[in-house]
């Protein structure tokens, strides 16, 4: 992990590429039985007669596994602390898929209240092998100031 | 439960709560582990010194238990298939909080292109025992129409 960045470290633009996470079957159907257990993301012959048309992950599983990526990628100050954002699923997310995070700065933001903190805005786009976008979350997350030293 | 859902049954601010699942410190950290490594996800004694200021669970996990209340308490036919939406964590999740989802139906749309579906927006909070809001999220899900007979 690189040094960790203040508010005054962040770029416009600024990219993070995580390493890939290799998605199969079985780790669908775990996250399926614990947090979303509906026939599409459980079994593979169930989920065909489905709008997915086959085993899909759960989206959640998806922002899940993001979640780690940007941690292991994104080396803001403090960690990552967000406080909510936009999350979409443009295409269902499948066995075999090996995922990455490609998290872009879009926005930042000095706190008017608080003179040891700001915001930025990430938009992590969850990308396949293939280049298909699984995911596109926009997190606003907290970034401390460099501290005066 | 009840009988599914079709998107001829939905009125606006139809509400679906559910059980209340209690939340411990033990599944905080089983998650932190696998999506989200965090000092203040992992550790309550590390976590005093970040902005967390004590243990706190994971927004992801808020919201995978979120999804896994919502497809034991919302029968739409066909089951629980969003694309997206806003979600906030508005406070902290902490351990010993007793979470329930409280979706409603806050807008139900016929699909222009498919006369077979439509959709609808969830906005769904989840509160812990005290009605304190840990999450609101707002998905569009796909809604079947009922098929002719």
């Amino acid at each position: 992990m690189p040094a960790p960045l203040y508010l005054e470290d962040l770029v416009l633009g600024q990219r993070f590429i995580s390493r890939a996470h290799s998605l199969d079957a079985a780790q669908i159907i775990a996250y399926a039985r614990e947090f979303d257990p509906q026939p599409f993301h459980l079994d593979d012959a169930a989920a065909k007669s489905t709008l997915f048309g086959g085993l899909a992950a759960s989206g959640w599983l998806v922002a899940s596994i993001t979640m780690r990526l940007v941690v292991e990628s994104v080396p803001i100050a403090g960690g990552i602390i967000g406080g909510g954002g936009e999350i979409q699923w443009p295409t269902p997310t499948r066995p075999g898929d090996m995922l990455r995070a490609d998290s872009e700065i879009v926005e930042i933001k000095a706190s008017r209240s608080r003179p040891d903190r700001g915001t930025a805005v990430l938009r992590v786009a969850t990308l396949n092998q293939r280049d298909e976008q699984r995911q596109v979350v926009t997190p606003r997350v907290i970034v401390p100031r460099r501290p005066v030293s």
